[in-house]
């Protein structure tokens, strides 16, 4: 490697210069305040973590893009995290257990070994507030008002929320007697959005009459609110479970209508996001213009159970440097005084007391060179004038 | 790995759990707050990179420290950072360079594959401040202070100061003519104090009588101010450099003591951490009771020279959770407003009006199980009377 390539960075791994990160800081701060807020209350996990603490079987996603190392200490494998629910659910299991709800949220680097999407980030800052104990759907319904309110304090105007629940497919995918291997060959056509593929799959592999006209209307079963209609009628004598989810889906809906009646609703019946894990309502946060979710979230409970404690959770996620960079939050910069280069004891005061006040105090450095770029940032100057220490303008 | 064990952490792998995190938080928007308003400016480097950009001759420790794995996008081994200030300079030296002063700061989690001391931690939360391109000792003055006002934001009293410069020694073995080899053995004799062998090694190893006679003193001056007074007797005829330096350290003391008057100071003539890199100034803050620094610093002009920008720098670091733990920044917990469970919108406009208002608000969940704990933050709540929702103690 020549020394001209020794400052490049790997693909998907960013930095952050100083006017991005003053904002991404300010954006960080403001969402950890918003969660406080609502009592979530932080927790700060650690980087890496025994791969056995970290992959708790969220998904191959989660487990593929985790980085390992050995630890030098014990001899075992590390993983770096490329998730902090696995963390948080561990916290609440174990190191802070509460016996009602638990509320918890965090900020920090992740890591994947390869981006989500294509050209994505590879060292995303995961932001997310989860509420473990509570099996009620206001729990949903908070932590959907949450990301929402995550969204929106990132600046971002226009949300779309889509809705999914895994009982869904979960219940037709039982009625249609499907075995491990056929659900996970319909799960790959429902993914892929392929309606004529999934006719003749269910042609060939579903006996039962009923369950297989449910399930060849699974992936028109997508859009608005009409479409939960559509459903109630489809599945009037379909299974108990997936009409439990569809009056989840309407109860959410009527509540994030109420709150945040500017955000569009979406629904899709065949959202197959999290399947392994999720147990019932799934959502994403999208903005028009942007391909990828900048949010998403569900309910997964059980996912204490590999830490011994098996309880309710639900819980969002999104990418502060994403939603940073997508929004308008409104951060200008401020101007700074230039201090000159002197020992002089009241200068050294009233500078001090200029930055308790708030004020940024530059200090002129005599041998530094073209200061020009300090100076462009300094607006005012301290001058002395009969004896005194003022600040003027420039 | 038994089920029961899944939730324990590697050694020295700490994670923050809410009343601590609290405190950690506030900690850390307290400093990026202090730095700002001295006009530093915020970066967020990435927790990896590769090795080539992490591991630029800061000296065996750093190399040590980190861990490496393979990058599966480019085939390349990246490092898991184990430093911030490699980062820095590679930020000064391309992605952000200034023709002048260029003021840098940071905080983020690294990782050790071993902790640096017995018991101590191995994914500290680096912050700290760095000074690009300016020679004077002004800049060395400055981050000192800075490095005096982190412990105290951070709550920390009593702080002695060590200050020390690597060009006295440097300047001693060019006179006494050792070579590379020679060096590194007195270097390893002189950081384990031990005044009789060094005594002895000198006798066998160097022949001018000056300049054995100024290296067994070496050890000897440490302690208060009078040990700059018998060092500028002793090297009253020594290497110019060195008499230098020695006005360095007379300055810099003259200057925190003005402003600090409660900072104790002392120094350490034979001071050689980080001799790999340093090349001036090196200074540390410890605190009564406490063995390790709480934060160290120094100059290194240079580092960024394998970047192609050859720059003075100087700047300090500290860890965010070791001084959170020994100081008192006052924090106290705050109280919360409980919510009912209900859909009334009344009651959600009037629980985000207090949010606003910066009022943490917690909503009862059904189905929560014993909320006991939930309960006992709350001292007020939202009742309904006469029609309205109003704040009444619980």
């Amino acid at each position: 490697m020549t020394q001209a390539e020794r400052w490049m960075l790997p693909d998907g791994i960013a930095e952050i210069l100083p006017a991005d990160a003053k904002r991404v800081e300010t954006l960080r701060r403001n969402l950890l305040d918003l969660y406080h807020r609502w009592g979530y209350e932080l927790i700060i996990p650690p980087m890496v973590e025994f791969t056995e603490s970290l992959l708790i079987g969220m998904g191959r996603d989660v487990d593929m893009s985790t980085f390992r190392v050995t630890d030098q200490l014990s001899g075992r494998i590390l993983g770096i995290r490329a998730d902090i629910t696995p963390q948080a659910a561990r916290i609440d299991s174990h190191s802070f257990p509460r016996s009602g709800a638990n509320r918890l949220c965090y900020a920090g680097q992740v890591l994947y070994t390869r981006p989500r999407a294509p050209m994505g980030p590879r060292a995303p800052i995961q932001v997310g507030a989860e509420i473990y104990g509570v099996e009620s759907l206001q729990a949903d319904i908070e932590i959907i008002s949450l990301m929402i309110a995550t969204l929106r304090t990132a600046g971002i105007r226009q949300i779309h929320l889509d809705l999914g629940h895994v009982a869904i497919f979960r219940s037709l995918a039982e009625a249609a007697g499907l075995d491990s291997e056929q659900r996970n060959e319909l799960i790959a056509l429902l993914q892929s959005k392929a309606v004529a593929d999934i006719s003749s799959w269910v042609e060939s592999n579903v006996k039962d009459a009923d369950a297989a006209r449910w399930l060849r209307a699974l992936p028109r079963l997508a859009g608005g609110s009409e479409c939960l209609e559509r459903a109630r009628e489809l599945f009037a004598n379909g299974p108990e479970a997936l009409r439990a989810a569809l009056e989840e889906l309407q109860q959410v809906a009527d509540a994030v209508a109420r709150r945040y009646p500017q955000v569009a609703l979406f629904f899709d019946l065949s959202e197959m996001r999290g399947y392994d894990y999720e147990t019932g309502l799934v959502f994403a946060a999208y903005s028009p213009g942007h391909g990828q979710a900048l949010a998403n979230g569900g309910r997964y409970n059980g996912i204490g159970a590999v830490f011994g404690r098996d309880r309710a959770a639900t819980g969002f996620s999104s990418d502060l440097v994403t939603i940073n960079a997508l929004g308008d939050n409104g951060l200008r910069e401020g101007d700074a005084i230039l201090a000159p280069a002197s020992d002089c004891e009241q200068l050294w005061q009233l500078a001090e007391q200029l930055r308790d006040a708030g004020e940024v105090v530059i200090s002129s450095m005599p041998g530094g060179g073209d200061d020009s770029e300090t100076l462009a940032r300094c607006d005012r100057e301290l001058v002395q004038e009969g004896g005194r220490w003022v600040v003027k303008p420039r």
